[in-house]
């Protein structure tokens, strides 16, 4: 952050906030609009944040934060305590917060956010904040109550820092991508004449629940229906000579998946089909190739679409051929024209060749790819090829 | 919205946009923070929703929204045409939108949402918007192009019109309590020594995702564990004597469920816990008894505490003993002393008495109850007493 000129920044999306402090924190279940849980960090500090939660969020800080995490609990909550045991240390710390200090703690987000501002060491400056998720209504206070403060929109910022995974991230990328793969064939081992998109949807879902994973986007089409869009009514029925596109993913420990594949139900597909996809290999295979440090999103997309219309599909347009990921599904850098960013060690990406003919099928091949100092580890696993069922 | 003065509201959350003109776009699933949806609606025109969204959503918008809807697409999507077959008519919509209008469609969202309040007949007077989660950087330019128009803040307002719910929102709480209910029959059955927190949670989302459903609030403790707020970390390991705490929900067609129920994992309960836990019955029950139309919020709230109090557990304070539920978990009313709405048919509530006591455990009743003319129906199914494993 120092070298956008900032001396700090406030985290308020669930994603920021886990990011900054590793804080999953239940009021954003609850609540999803009214929660306010602020993380910051000052520059140079990264690895001491100030979390600002509400008291009920103690045993969360408690079990996710690191130890050295500062946390300002704010509000009140009623909890009794036993006076005939003796109270374990969680206990005795969820006491103290809670019990002790009701008097004490700031009553409500505001003062919490204040104080937190002042433990962080940040009540002057610039500091960024979650312009998309804070409650612009602090504003006007808080430059009254600290005028050395300058609050700038850092979400842009914020999503920045985030591009570049550490080895923990890439982890649970992984394993979000492995658990994606898994739903996908339990789904695909369930498929028969008759069921219909929302069975597979359900299978797949149950099967990421089973591995300890959260379904986040279920796209599984039959044939002509997987050219025309997003299909919140899954009500497709499977015919033999179907093809099954699946464009799907879930979250692993915050982290998410997204990747695609095909497969052929009882064989007959048009010629054409396996034609265009292996265009769209050959195009993607071709992007992933020049992916290294150095490389930008633009090179990226600009050689996988030239791969694309060399390889037979000879007016491929696309806005874009990928994007990173990370604890949310489209992170930045994008992969296409419009994004000079070069690629950095640790940056995950999805790179997808998606062709979508209206009367034809979807076809499409999605992969996660972490840049390595050389060139790319590919974190998707199964066959690349289109799959086939019966 | 009349009685607010409003000529009209837009909607830009996820549930907004649900609620006003039925549409779950894939956009926010993609991009939670970018995605721009709006869903317009006119005074005295609900049933005539207009709807804003970019062009992939087309055929979301034809499975899902009134036949009715004027839908208004921006952007641009990359869609191929198969010459050589009849296309459906899903697929001529599509081709429609995406390929034969590219060149006439809104660029943006922002050129968008001017179209948008153009054809819901905005363009003038007081209309609301969800003010937290608008991209505030459209609103200066708002103000230039429609001079007339005067956006206000309107987030309470559409809250209060989603309170209360229509026959078919009370179809779906009701589907989404009973599958909470199914979750935690299949995490009990699989209750066994040495199990953690975690194994029945996967159990409960693992039986919810077959039910069709998502997993959004599992709460599962045991014991102490119980008594010292979200945990996050769902290591606790049963033992013989243990008492299980579900305080936990899904989402079914995108309305929410939250109920709690306890159990005694191979008896030997602390007799405390019975004593207490038969107050905090006969709180819901005295509470839940009173709720009918023009019984306010606050007059259940204090109904609820005083039985406690009179139950045995007299020093007993809460700062709510429920609150409305939809399709979000937390809506309005809330059950508490600072609420004075009057109940009204169709309001649905969970109401819940809460006791947590550090070094003994969080003992927990929630129902979700919705209110007609001569009281209350319950959505909830269940026994409501503390349950026997094993």
């Amino acid at each position: 952050m120092a070298r956008h000129g900032l001396d700090g920044l406030i985290g308020t999306t669930p994603e920021n906030v886990q990011y900054l402090c590793a804080l999953e924190s239940g009021q954003f279940l609850l609540n999803r609009y009214k929660a306010q849980v602020f993380a910051l960090v000052a520059a140079g500090r990264t690895d001491r944040p100030v979390v600002v939660t509400t008291v009920n969020d103690v045993s969360a800080v408690f079990q996710q934060c690191p130890p050295q995490t500062c946390a300002i609990y704010y509000g009140r909550f009623v909890r009794y305590v036993n006076p005939a045991v003796e109270l374990t240390a969680h206990e005795l710390l969820v006491k103290r917060h809670v019990v002790d200090d009701a008097g004490r703690n700031p009553p409500d987000a505001f003062n919490g956010l204040l104080a937190g501002l002042e433990a962080a060491g940040l009540i002057r400056g610039r500091v960024g904040y979650d312009e998309r998720a804070f409650d612009h209504s602090h504003l006007p206070a808080l430059t009254e109550k600290l005028p050395h403060l300058r609050l700038v929109p850092a979400w842009d910022i914020i999503r920045e820092v985030r591009a570049v995974k550490t080895a923990e991230e890439v982890r649970r990328l992984s394993a979000s991508v492995a658990l994606t793969e898994r739903g996908i064939q339990a789904a695909v081992a369930i498929a028969k004449t008759g069921c219909t998109e929302e069975d597979l949807a359900r299978e797949f879902r149950t099967e990421v629940s089973r591995g300890g994973g959260y379904a986040i986007f279920e796209g599984i089409t039959f044939s002509r229906r997987a050219a025309v869009g997003d299909l919140p009514i899954r009500d497709g029925i499977l015919r033999e000579g179907d093809l099954i596109r699946f464009d799907i993913g879930c979250k692993v420990d915050g982290y998410c998946s997204d990747i695609a594949r095909l497969f052929a139900y009882k064989g007959g597909l048009d010629p054409r089909i396996h034609a265009i996809y292996a265009a769209m290999k050959a195009g993607e295979e071709a992007g992933m190739a020049i992916m290294k440090p150095g490389t930008t999103a633009r090179m990226v997309f600009e050689e996988t679409c030239r791969a694309v219309r060399e390889a037979g599909v000879s007016d491929y347009r696309r806005t874009h051929v990928g994007h990173a990921i990370g604890l949310e599904m489209y992170e930045i850098p994008l992969l296409a024209e419009t994004d000079d960013t070069p690629l950095e060690v640790g940056m995950v990406f999805e790179i997808e060749t998606p062709y979508y003919e209206l009367g034809l099928t979807g076809i499409q091949l999605e992969d996660t790819v972490v840049v390595q100092p050389d060139g790319v580890e590919m974190l998707t696993r199964s066959s690349r090829d289109i799959g086939h069922i019966g």
